[in-house]
């Protein structure tokens, strides 16, 4: 303890979840159920978490009831500890969210930036602000949802892929995958999170967006409704060729694969359409947008994606409009 | 008078408008103005204006007020009377709605079918139905809403193009346009009504299914949004490019002209994004749907307008879905 803040003692990891909704809230049970000294960085329910604890009841038998104390609990206005082990973003990736300062205050010299994000092309934006802090960068495949203020509902899955960015493995990469999966959950090192990234955008890109369109609607739906299948694949296509360009070409059976694996599950509502039905804010840019950036810095043809981002910023701005707040 | 029904008496044509809604009973005020004898054909609201006649309040100054009592009123169940001069048909163009056999019991042997419809390639169900009758097709440019059971609202514009299909000028053409102008529209007869379709289908097949994708959004929003006018022109260069497969080259300038014209007016909501709005039907087949079909009929690539076509189809299965209709 000293003017750099708060370490934990020795092996065990004092870990800071910034952005502890649903996906930060669950991991930072896992991390916490590790053994790890788990911190909350709350925007809401942070007075009943403090209070009663987080629970996180899950419908995987092996993990079961995963409620916990965390060691702490902050709301927005309280005055950050930094020097922590790992500061794990798990904030969702918005124009206007200035990521880079929500973690910054917790950071000490040694401290280690740990991203669980959706999209591509999300790091540099960390790395520009926070060039001195090792930075790994995770994907997390998961159903779990805030079902009420500090009770979280874990549905299914929870395997997390961690790799350092842009790309490599580290010491903190594999130290935090390590206490993951002594919390019971399967998390894997990768030499490129990269690739990893563009293998989930491949999904998300034009499954997320189009349910969006469709006002929120499920897999069955996108794929069973004449022309939607066709429409998923042409989208998919447009996804793997900017991948390419940007040096992770992805099997040629990937997207068949893909659509196979969605074909085997019950009608599903992405993440994204949940977001929508639920008016919360969604993460266009970081699975849409950046990705139409990118195929325009490579010089790809993306139509149809092009298409899908100019129809979501209509759908909103309409949105935008009838709450009063067009200009 | 004789088995073969009721004409009107000398000069004086016998009209009947069948699908009487908002445009086929304004069509009819205008009509009957001109001292033709209207009878309607409503779906809905034959008793009200049964007993009260037809509201018809026009803001445009030189047509004030057109109320009248049509010579008939028939509902669903009456017992058609053929032999009309003209069957105007005003119906929506809607699939499984067969407006032959709406049409079909209202004719005698010279009887004129007349279409007052909007869309592309509408006519070949009809002359396939009714092969012996002469076929005058029509487009009408006029903003008139039902704001009430037996109450119209005229709020502007009102010409009419006419002409048989597929091409040419008939007298019966000349003679339901001497009609209308008579009643205080301008009517314009035209060798080629395919054209003035392809014409009208440049504005309407982009902007109608746009609007609809963003929850039924204005010509400000689709214009003014980023990317929003670049998406409405590459659609546009995709109808035009169907349009000259089918014969009709749409001038170069039509694009520019049909953006800077939709600038010039305040924010707009089309036909087909009120009628999203109002939970009605929506003609994307006659609008939409056709014009990809002939671009597959002629091997015209579409990309946006197919998919634009799928997206409004997810959107319609998910709305079913909600309303409890899904399978």
């Amino acid at each position: 303890m000293g003017a750099t803040g708060q370490r934990s003692s020795g092996d065990i990891p004092r870990v800071v979840i910034v952005g502890a909704g649903a996906i930060g809230g669950f991991y930072g049970a896992i991390l916490h159920r590790a053994g790890a000294q788990v911190e909350l960085v709350m925007r809401s329910d942070a007075d009943v978490v403090r209070e009663h604890g987080l629970t996180v009841e899950s419908d995987v038998a092996e993990l079961g009831d995963l409620s916990f104390r965390p060691h702490a609990v902050y709301d927005a206005r309280a005055t950050p500890v930094p020097g922590a082990d790992f500061v794990v973003c798990c904030v969702k990736v918005l124009p206007g969210v200035d990521r880079a300062a929500l973690i910054a205050p917790w950071l000490g010299p040694e401290s280690v930036v740990a991203l669980i994000e959706n999209g591509i092309d999300i790091e540099p934006a960390i790395r520009r602000a926070l060039p001195d802090h090792r930075l790994v960068s995770g994907l997390a495949f998961v159903a779990v949802s805030r079902v009420a203020p500090g009770r979280l509902h874990h549905h299914a899955y929870g395997r997390v892929s961690l790799g350092n960015w842009p790309g490599g493995v580290d010491a903190a990469a594999t130290r935090l995958a390590e206490w993951l999966e002594a919390g019971g959950i399967a998390a894997r090192t990768t030499e490129s999170i990269v690739a990893d990234r563009w293998g989930k955008s491949l999904w998300n890109t034009p499954f997320n967006p189009v349910s969006v369109l469709a006002d929120g609607t499920d897999t069955n739906v996108m794929l069973d409704t004449p022309g939607g299948e066709v429409l998923i694949r042409a989208l998919m296509a447009e996804v793997a060729a900017v991948a390419a360009a940007d040096g992770h070409t992805l099997s040629e059976a990937a997207i068949d694969k893909n659509i196979a694996a969605t074909r085997t599950m019950n009608a599903y509502r992405n993440s994204m359409a949940l977001d929508y039905r639920a008016g919360r804010a969604l993460e266009i840019e970081a699975i849409l947008g950046n990705v139409c950036d990118l195929a325009e810095r490579y010089g790809v043809a993306v139509p149809r994606l092009s298409m899908l981002r100019t129809l979501i910023a209509l759908k909103q701005a309409e949105a935008k409009g009838l709450m009063g707040d067009r200009s």
